[in-house]
């Protein structure tokens, strides 16, 4: 990218897990920037790339596409200054002066965030921020960019299940992301019809899974799909038995939320139960047109934040408008799926996982 | 479906052409009655079953997952008892008086609600409404369901697209639907990267487009898409070239406005371009979760104004809420793309279409 | 459905794990049985509904369709008459008996066929076959259907993975079906461009896949796709590891083969690696074009060959043509990957875990 | 690409219309001459390219996945040589003297393969090639790639249109590709299970068409599909009514075929008709499984003669195996659907447009 002799400079770096839209913020960043001709430093790895000082060829040909793609062209890891400060810290100084940057635009989850916040605050560097979380579980934004990509691959992947659930008379028990947050669980449990939807914020004793199941099989119902997030809290007698645990085969599973419940239901209800972990088939692949243009205008509103010079702040959304917050507030409070929202849904889906 | 003697009996019915997400709102009007036993009267072919005293019949075994089903399991059709009011407001009357209705939810658009609008007004009637319209151009509600699956579906199909442009270094022109508003154009057209964006809402001079497509073309671009709204509107040297005129060919043509717009860039450029009509593909189908859940609550939230007995009004969406507003709000304004919207996409996606 | 008074009557069942193409094949076997207007009785859950004497309603109005949908309608459970030939080979003359059935058409797998052959050769009942698995693994057939709808689907996430892949430099191991033959995965793998394949029919030392990983990684490579059957056999100096036995970690695991690799490449080469597991994911869902042409097919033939009366004979494709064979082919040797067509991808394709 | 002084060099070229598994086919040229340490001199555009000696750069490392991706990455174009043999044949032996070819490997369709095959027979210059038409009429080989990627797609679309022509109890013409050969729309429309299929190669009486409609409403059917291919042939009263004559409405018209059928199904029968034409949908995008693995092997194949010196020859697929014909047989007769697939189809699915 060619650069006057008095071209901003703007580094950018993606951190933490790759979430769908990634690349659209990026986009987005790189469009408004345009605008004022700056000059994009890509950083390659998020704060690592930073850390070390290096960075990815971007070809301006191809920026104007990268919205419709899935992953990272920047590449992430979970790198971060302040693991090792006194060393880490300096080096990260030192790129800034090396690469002559006025700012810096960090996307990221909690850890990257964090790190840009101390970078801003103690150090005084010129950081702005994009959120980022796939589980949708930041207080500081309405929503994440992502999430809704995420929410529609679970659910079509139970959509398709249903063939199998129904042809073998099955409860299919369907485990998706969410290890502290319910929200991908139940949102593509509700749009899905699931049967019952187990998410961490509710905990649920087994018995009332059963009867619920009982229920449902009673009124000539011969198949069900269970939703369950990662890290549901499931009890049995009052005891928590959460994935965390060793179930009573005395392993730590992959996937040991879904495979417990469903030998659980079997075991109890002599119905077959199979479970299936949908895993990165949540989060890989091309972005959904709301995440893209999310992405997009999180990704702009960044880039106006450099322009502005107004640092120490990331872009969000807040009653449906992009605006910004400070950065400090991304590692605020985890939003959780409110007893609202769970009794919302509870009330006329039936859903005993969400109920009290 | 049993019932007691006390039922509360409720009619329902889905008007206008088909909207991913009318199954869904089936579904919550539906779940949301289950709570008071009440006995769910389903009208075939919107209000002509009414008229008519047609019913289907639904099995309330696979009710449930009426949520994942694209299309209206009740059919539709635009048929409107205030075209020959004098026969067939009484006829709707009698059906009323017949079924023994409590209420009746009326799913539909324009048409469909100011119907239902009349009939409360004029004659009483226990109606509700659920405001429906793929093309999102409904003032009374912030989106309407089926408008993000079509904004999806579209913009798959422009990804899709890409390697046939870019093999034969083509423009494609991609006609979505979009009579009156430029929505699903626009949407669509910012998440697929399109270059060119054209919409009803803005006119545009063919010489703009030109002009665009060089200065792309110069940087070395050697294919691109132009995603055009049926309605959008084409000047060439200050005359409206709308798609509803005869062309230079002498034909008023289905798919009119992509297959001109392709046929002059080829012509004024020497770049070879091709039209595709999207067409019925951006409405049929299952929808996407957004629009589950979205018809999954505007139903509930009908269900409950007919428990409330507050008839003369439908759910809508405010501000990220679900909440009611009078039925003859959905007979308003038209909503269509603000200049606030187009200014925010021009300025940094540098789309002329949407410029003054 | 009607019948006339000397109309034949036909029984039909589906037997063994779902896959994708069993509706076509019932619809294959439906139209054919039209022209001669046959009474079709089918049987719910396999042999187990001619044990037990149970059918399912099929309403004609939607037969036609069946050729579009997952799963089969029937029902299907591995339910065998010879388990307990003494109770129940008696009830399934019985039910031919009540049911006055001409003939019977078992779709199914080699214990659902084995079963047929019996009760064809040692009691004489008019039986013929359509075989399925959608493992590939039978002799009798070129290929079986259902097979190319999982690889497809097993391509299409491998496909998606890579972006995850890309963004994390990461190795993903993605286990596919395949307990005793290596089909899907060698095709999937192949399609989908996989950097290793590793399946039951070749063992390969642990050390062979990492020397593999480490050539493509000297070249700059940052991500790779590790495609391992579900029965694949790996050796540690000469000693078969597979993941039926415990592994290192003390626990058998659902998804054992992937998660067992994954491992050992990050332990071994400090590659960051994942493992995934398709599981149902490549069975369930809408067959492909290919395999609702070709199970319509398999599903005429079996028509043809009770109208023929040509029982304990299957339908099968060899050489590309639908034919049919003895019921007793269908449970001869397994097919498996063949020398020739594992060193053919060899040659070409580099991929080490196919070669000696 | 490194080369040493003595390896053997391989230009390639694409032309013609895309087709998924282009970029497969290049791949497993590639791989292939890998095993050599070949050079490939990939050509831009087609024939035009080797006239005007324009070259492309692949990657090395990308050229693995290519066998994921549709289009071709070498751009396409229907250059030829023999548009004007005095300048360009000439230019095109310079390239081959000015690049030290030792072979060429041209992929493409009938225009491509004739030019092909008058450079080797004429000029004598190295060429081997690769056959391609989505339409999949050529005789010289069972199928040709792309074609099932296409048959899956109008598949999947007409399966999803379903829900609105059940939504307004329509009649839905779907038009596919095939100005010669119905082999896509006869192979989707099975698949798909549409109640009538309209081809090239068997002239229908609109009243049949009428008639076969008329019979299905009156079993209840409340919608249907028409499949018809842009070729489709058409008769009233004896007389032919093409797309490629002006209708009754004065106009000719891209995607004529299907929108005349429509309008005609709507007059003759008071059923509500709509046409919308698949167009380049059915071509663009990644090769399902199948194409990915036989363009691959096609490629491979076509590498394999290089090496043995086999110029003039082509691959070719034969009774399910890979092997070479003569460039000649790619311009011999078109392979339309014979009387035996259409007899056969008819007789079980009953489809009036295959039958006499």
């Amino acid at each position: 990218m060619s650069e006057g002799p008095s071209a901003m400079r703007v580094g950018i770096l993606t951190g933490g897990g790759d979430a769908p839209g990634l690349n659209a913020a990026i986009c987005g960043v790189w469009r408004r920037l345009q605008d004022v001709e700056a000059v994009l430093v890509p950083f390659r790895d998020g704060w690592g790339g930073v850390i070390e000082d290096r960075v990815v060829h971007l070809d301006p040909r191809h920026m104007h596409e990268l919205v419709t793609r899935g992953g990272t062209i920047l590449g992430s890891s979970s790198a971060n200054p302040y693991r090792d400060p006194g060393r880490d810290v300096p080096r990260v100084k030192a790129t800034f002066a090396r690469r002559r940057l006025d700012a810096l635009v960090a996307i990221g989850g909690e850890g990257t965030l964090l790190a840009a916040e101390r970078l801003h605050r103690e150090e005084g560097l010129p950081v702005v921020g994009v959120p980022k979380t796939i589980d949708n579980d930041l207080s500081a934004t309405d929503f994440t960019f992502g999430f809704f990509t995420a929410v529609d691959r679970a659910m079509t992947m139970i959509d398709q299940l249903r063939t199998t659930a129904d042809s073998h008379h099955r409860v299919m028990v369907v485990e998706c992301m969410g290890r502290h947050a319910g929200w991908i669980t139940a949102y593509a449990g509700v749009a899905a019809g699931a049967e019952v939807i187990l998410v961490p914020e509710r905990p649920v004793e087994l018995n009332e899974v059963f009867q619920r199941l009982r229920t449902l099989r009673a009124t000539g119902k011969e198949s069900a799909v269970v939703a369950v997030a990662e890290g549901c809290r499931i009890l049995e007698d009052g005891r928590l038995l959460s994935s965390d645990e060793k179930d009573e085969y005395g392993c730590y599973k992959v996937g040991g939320a879904g495979e417990m419940v469903a030998r659980r239901i079997q075991h109890a209800l002599g119905w077959e139960a199979r479970a299936i972990v949908l895993g990165h088939l949540q989060r890989s692949g091309p972005p959904g047109a709301f995440d893209r243009i999310f992405a997009l205008r999180l990704g702009a509103k960044a880039a106006r934040l450099v322009m502005e010079r107004r640092f120490g702040r990331m872009s969000a959304l807040r009653n449906g408008d992009v605006t910004d917050v400070a950065l400090s507030e991304a590692v605020g409070e985890r939003k959780v799926l409110s007893p609202t929202f769970i009794d919302r849904y509870q009330d006329f889906f039936l859903v005993p996982a969400l109920s009290p």
